[in-house]
């Protein structure tokens, strides 16, 4: 067994354009103005990639318990059939952990990223990342992903040490 | 010509059923234990009506100027293809100003919620709704709806002068 620490980097479009969309107002390019020039509106900030086998699209809200620190990853998770949208009700920071859907997660492969706190996350299709690893008690989340009975959760444990250090 | 002063009622989804659904956690009941107990599912807060004509679902961000009261209600919109769902990011109350579907809008037939802070609506397909009636400057909101070539807005102007005082 080996021994793993991750740390952080700040999340941004451009290194997490394998993982998905970084949903966020700010660099977006398709803004418009509308309702009598009382709004503006960011048009169509993901992919949502839902509709595959008969999939529908849902709209929920995640209400999560912090992870206490030093946090040890235990098992990582994805959705074969469909994208899924995180963006944070309380404009406060979180953790999103990735790895490549080409191959079966490693210790090697994953990426840590921490949210300034105006920005959501669009996991692509079979991206592999960890359920939500929140930083503050009750802190909400709206989560846009696929509605249908098919199996749409894979998920891999680890057998390594791999901690995630106070942020 | 005709006066008429509108008066907001506290939005609940008893007294917002004809209309749509009112987005928020209180009173919903499939609430799923996920992420090994570090999170709650708020499971399908809201009824997409998203696809009908090869629509897809959108999400975007909508930043808005607050109105100025008292405030004059000149034009009402609907969307005969889809659904249409505003979320607060700012918990911040708003107002919601709707009509029937079966009808053209008529000021009788206006009625008037606000929000308590918690709550989005997901507006049903043909109803009438004011566009987002914002308290506060800069207020964001989640917005849900219908990605497609196809015309997708109705707007019907009022004559009479229909006012809504401070709130």
């Amino acid at each position: 067994m080996t021994n793993y620490t991750l740390k952080p980097v700040p999340l941004s479009k451009a290194n997490f354009a394998d993982y998905g969309d970084v949903v966020e107002v700010k660099h977006h390019g398709d803004i418009r103005d509308i309702n009598y020039g009382m709004t503006k509106r960011y048009h169509d900030l993901a992919n949502l990639d839902l509709l595959s086998d008969s999939g529908q699209p849902l709209f929920n809200i995640f209400r999560t318990s912090p992870v206490v620190f030093p946090f040890k990853v235990k098992v990582i998770e994805r959705h074969p059939l469909s994208s899924q949208l995180f963006f944070p009700l309380t404009s406060q920071p979180f953790l999103v952990l990735v790895a490549r859907a080409e191959t079966l997660p490693t210790p090697d492969s994953l990426k840590l990223f921490i949210t300034n706190g105006s920005q959501g996350v669009n996991y692509k299709k079979n991206i592999w990342h960890h359920y939500l690893i929140s930083l503050y008690q009750g802190a909400d989340f709206i989560v846009v992903d696929r509605g249908g009975k098919e199996k749409n959760c894979d998920e891999v444990f680890f057998d390594d040490d791999i901690v995630i250090e106070q942020v």
